[in-house]
């Protein structure tokens, strides 16, 4: 499947601290498309740039326009956020979550626009209206308003993770998991008596095997089985 | 299952408005438990208490440490953090993402302990050596550095959906949908040929069925084509 282009729109932004720190985030989950509807807090000031970081490029970037309607010009779905759901009968604030969005919804676009709305008030129904839908992000219920940009980093995570194949480190081949077996079961059949050492040579493969080693790990633990076998036996032939 | 208890742990940390925005999201999702090793920060400054907003409480619960061991003490599972993972031989370096230790790892603990480090530096290799294991934010490789807060942010999210059931509308009932069909129907034969009827009524069908509704959108619809129908009905009368 087409991975999706991102667009994330910001309606309104009003600190300078967010803006740098949502660039920063923009950088970090890769976004494609950056845009600013009628910003109050300016994309070239210092504490934007300072908070930005390493992502202070996604602020030159930026494309500053006047109103939503402009932002989601050629998105193929558009999805405002608010932590604020509605009750049964306020249809316009009903959300599906983040990770629903992100999952299940997001992956069937190529151009996905995300929209957040202004750190005091939000979005506007007006403006919850121009979007094919809600995303929410569920948190405590006594306290569920975050920050802004901590809040674009949650919903750029989910979309990242979705959009891309997340493996951080090569997985054990099946043969590793065998040669460090094959180490220890000679050491098994020397210290453990008959009966139990079906018993504990069914611990030791269990574990093996359904312990998601990584091939460096494995390489670590196929260096000490070797290690202690060689200890063993030198001392074995030695009594 | 029994729902975990969360202690988050900040090492060393530097920044005012981190740990603020920290506290914040300690509250956003309800962390149980928050413990400071040598801060730099002062949980009691007035930056940290103007960006932890309604989350400022956590900063009065916040326990404050001199080391990784004391703050370790009494979780059954030690999950230390880090942008940067390693190379293959790089063992101590080897992490699971963090999505996989939310949804797979976490929820077969009590006592969850996780553990974010410096702004500057992270956490040392003597630090990590404390943890049962590493998890990692994945992100784009050319910048994967999140800010601590967002890091931190993120990582508490996942805790929370996994450990909590996230339904944000009550799912319209299958009887819902019937009835909104039966609306419907009278209104497809009216205006559509015989032979074309049937498709038209299976893509109505297939909609409302998978379409995962909740019953206030469901009442929308229905009062829709409830008014709908009534309108055509006397239109037709009339002609």
């Amino acid at each position: 499947m087409q991975r999706g282009i991102v667009r994330l729109v910001l309606v309104g932004i009003e600190g300078e601290i967010n803006l740098g720190f949502i660039a920063r985030l923009a950088a970090n989950f890769k976004v494609d498309e950056f845009y600013l509807v009628a910003p109050r807090a300016s994309p070239d000031s210092q504490e934007a740039r300072r908070f930005a970081a390493n992502g202070s490029y996604m602020l030159d970037k930026a494309i500053v326009v006047e109103n939503l309607d402009e932002a989601l010009r050629g998105v193929d779905i558009a999805a405002c956020t608010s932590a604020k759901i509605g009750q049964r009968s306020d249809v316009i604030r009903h959300a599906v979550s983040a990770r629903e969005f992100a999952e299940e919804i997001a992956p069937r676009y190529t151009r996905i626009g995300i929209v957040f709305g202004r750190e005091s008030v939000g979005l506007t129904r007006d403006e919850l209206t121009k979007c094919n839908l809600l995303v929410h992000i569920p948190a405590n219920p006594e306290y569920p308003v975050l920050n802004l940009s901590h809040a674009v980093g949650i919903v750029l995570y989910e979309l990242w993770q979705s959009l891309h194949v997340v493996e951080l480190h090569e997985k054990a081949p099946e043969k590793q998991l065998s040669y460090i077996y094959e180490k220890l079961e000679p050491l098994i059949d020397l210290v453990v008596d008959k009966e139990r050492s079906q018993h504990v040579k069914a611990a030791i493969k269990h574990i093996l095997w359904k312990s998601k080693i990584t091939s460096g790990e494995a390489s670590a633990l196929y260096y000490f089985a070797k290690k202690l076998r060689r200890l063993v036996e030198e001392c074995v032939k030695r009594c």
